[in-house]
């Protein structure tokens, strides 16, 4: 569910008029629903309160500074992969004691960073990872906690580009690795290691592969246990899948039904990661028709977005829902025909949507790119010298920009001229 | 050919360490040899000399702008895609007269201040596009250039998204769109119309594609001399091919062999388009191994740049080659072995390279991705709110920093909390 819908015809974001918000911030824009963040987040705050998980958002999906703040005043905490989403989650004030860091290539000025702010784990990703942050820990004299992230080779059954728990995946260690570690705390000076970290893919529509990762994962707790070793923490990830099409993702209650029994088992406390569960159906790309081209092989609806503004459709080959502001040109079918909406990047790969079944636009009308709230901005690229989309928060019947529009001047600031 | 070489097993571009560099500017880091880049333009330039062309390199291909005043300031005109490229090319003093403007979604602000700026003519991409040009010139009281872009329907055999000479593609007009156009010139006011454009993708390595789409663009101009329609330039875009792993492309001198005969029997002035030609393997990105990790599906070697850094071989499963900037590694290969090269971004389509038999780097070692002089910064974004690289340029034994990092303010400069 979301806060995007029909009044009279015409699109509205929560109680605003999203033609008016295009008209006044001109486009591509994006927009956000302050409420669809809070209510995905409430859902699944809700859904798993039986065990009060710390819910920590993943800062990847969506970074702009706003989004982190409506969360992080809700009590949220913040899942980060890189120094630069550390900064982003000290300038919302988040609380250290609620920040998780994983990534496969954390440097030691990052590692260094992290520990002095006072996170509240690393999620360890190889050996040799952990015994970097053991190497940095000793030198600044302060101690370091760490969960160990499992790869539990479970296919996850999405995007081969967002599936992570197999062992042909980069992230996290196999059991073996992690019973070794464990068996070796004490080599790893100033490291304390509070627990495990699972995190199988992205967009994952059914509770199947979570939950035989989850096994896998809590019968080794119970290895552990029996050779005396006791956890803090178990970190279940995120990967939840949102409706992009026709998908029926599982919802935040039937995921939960389906792993609270276990989770409570465990005695841990929990961690969950969402991110485009959160923040998916929450924005929407706003782009405007520039030209329509009918050729013998198909028509082509050329908008003023492009793939560097929203990069995944060609690198995903995701689907996104093509929804005009004015709904009145869909009901008039007529003259329906199937289109490809494509951007004015000079590369064939620069496409919104393809083969949809649309009406012919007035070159001006106004068209929303759904579902475009994770991995949209946040992968954006000025490619073809763009300057990237400005984005605007609506709450109830009040909007803010909360990131301008890059101007000319933004994408050359750093060159200097040499000949 | 290229100026990236080892001195006893030391790589260095032109006259410089690039290991001195990486110590320098810290990595990741783009290198550019300004040499590299002359001497493919010269090579072009020279191949076609019996034609005095005028060679437009493709902007979007590397924008920064002292790769572009190097160009220039040699008598290169420039290919542009955008109003951004557009302030670009007036930053390095571009003579407008050899600035011709391509792109299926130039929007009224773009085409107005091209016009204003009196580029040598806009490629037209449909007769919408056409239309709103002639509406904008009439409203200036000033005369449009254009050539027509056609589409010749043909295929290039390259990767789907940079092949754009196919009706299924967004780019040009068919033959019989153009022969419309072209009746009824005197339709569009304050348009003149001076030729042909033809496009038919990216890294092609035959001429066989090029010499089948000429032949039909000049069968097309023959018809319409027969007509009374006389045209003055002929705009035979770029795609040229360039090595990237063991593909054997056509040089510049073989190319100017199978096109030249043709291109004289017209009598139009020439323009041609290159891009990863002349700037494709005059870069490297520069990184550093930041941990190695053994599974046993693989190796993975985990370095400190990512796809947002260097999106290509995520986004067209392009071959890059890695070279050691210390090339004793390579000779010492008793530890070889099948190897991913993948940075810290967290997803599993993050990589720079795949299957590589490589030896055992130590952390901290630094590694040269080849070819990445074209398309790489240029597509570079902040996702996971990493900074984009810094860019060198080298001149023989001098070197410039022509790109400063990004800091971590410039990633939130235009962005405001609202909670």
């Amino acid at each position: 569910m979301h806060d995007f819908h029909y009044v009279d015809n015409r699109l509205f974001c929560e109680d605003v008029s999203v033609a008016q918000l295009a008209k006044k911030f001109s486009t591509p824009l994006y927009v956000y629903s302050r409420r669809t963040v809070l209510d995905h987040y409430l859902k699944i705050k809700r859904a798993f309160s039986a065990l009060k998980p710390l819910i920590c958002f993943s800062v990847k999906s969506n970074s702009n500074l706003s989004i982190l703040k409506t969360l992080v005043a809700h009590g949220a905490g913040l899942d980060i992969v890189s120094g630069g989403e550390l900064r982003r989650a000290l300038r919302v004030k988040a609380d250290p004691k609620k920040i998780v860091y994983a990534s496969v290539g954390k440097t030691r000025p990052e590692i260094e960073e992290a520990i002095r702010c006072g996170i509240l784990f690393f999620n360890i990703e190889s050996l040799q990872e952990l015994g970097v942050i053991s190497e940095v820990a000793t030198r600044l004299k302060k101690e370091a906690r760490v969960c160990i992230r499992i790869n539990p080779d479970i296919e996850a059954y999405t995007h081969r580009y967002i599936t992570t728990g197999t062992l042909e995946s980069k992230f996290g260690v196999d059991f073996q690795t992690a019973r070794i570690i464990f068996l070796n705390q004490e080599n790893f000076k100033c490291v304390r290691i509070l627990g495990l970290h699972m995190h199988i893919g992205s967009q994952i529509t059914q509770s199947g592969p979570f939950l035989s990762a989850l096994k896998k994962v809590c019968g080794f707790i119970d290895e552990l246990k029996k050779m005396g070793i006791g956890l803090q923490w178990l970190n279940i990830g995120g990967g939840l899948g949102i409706i992009y099409r026709q998908e029926q993702p599982q919802t935040a209650d039937e995921y939960a039904r389906a792993v609270l029994p276990i989770l409570k088992k465990t005695g841990l406390k929990i961690i969950l990661e969402p991110g485009r569960f959160i923040v998916g159906n929450a924005g929407i790309l706003v782009t405007q028709v520039l030209y329509n081209k009918d050729t013998r092989a198909r028509r082509f609806v050329i908008v003023d977005a492009g793939m560097n503004d929203l990069v995944r459709p060609s690198l995903y080959d995701a689907y996104h829902e093509i929804c005009p502001l004015d709904n009145r040109r869909m009901l008039s079918s007529g003259s329906m025909k199937l289109s490809d909406v494509v951007g004015p990047i000079c590369e064939s790969g620069d496409f919104l949507a393809k083969d949809r079944l649309l009406p012919l636009f007035d070159n001006g009308d106004l068209l929303a790119v759904m579902g475009a709230g994770a991995y949209g901005f946040s992968m954006a690229s000025n490619y073809n010298s763009r300057r990237r989309p400005a984005e605007v928060l609506v709450k109830g019947n009040r909007y803010y920009l909360v990131r301008s529009r890059e101007d000319f001047d933004d994408l050359t600031r750093l060159e200097r001229i040499v000949g």
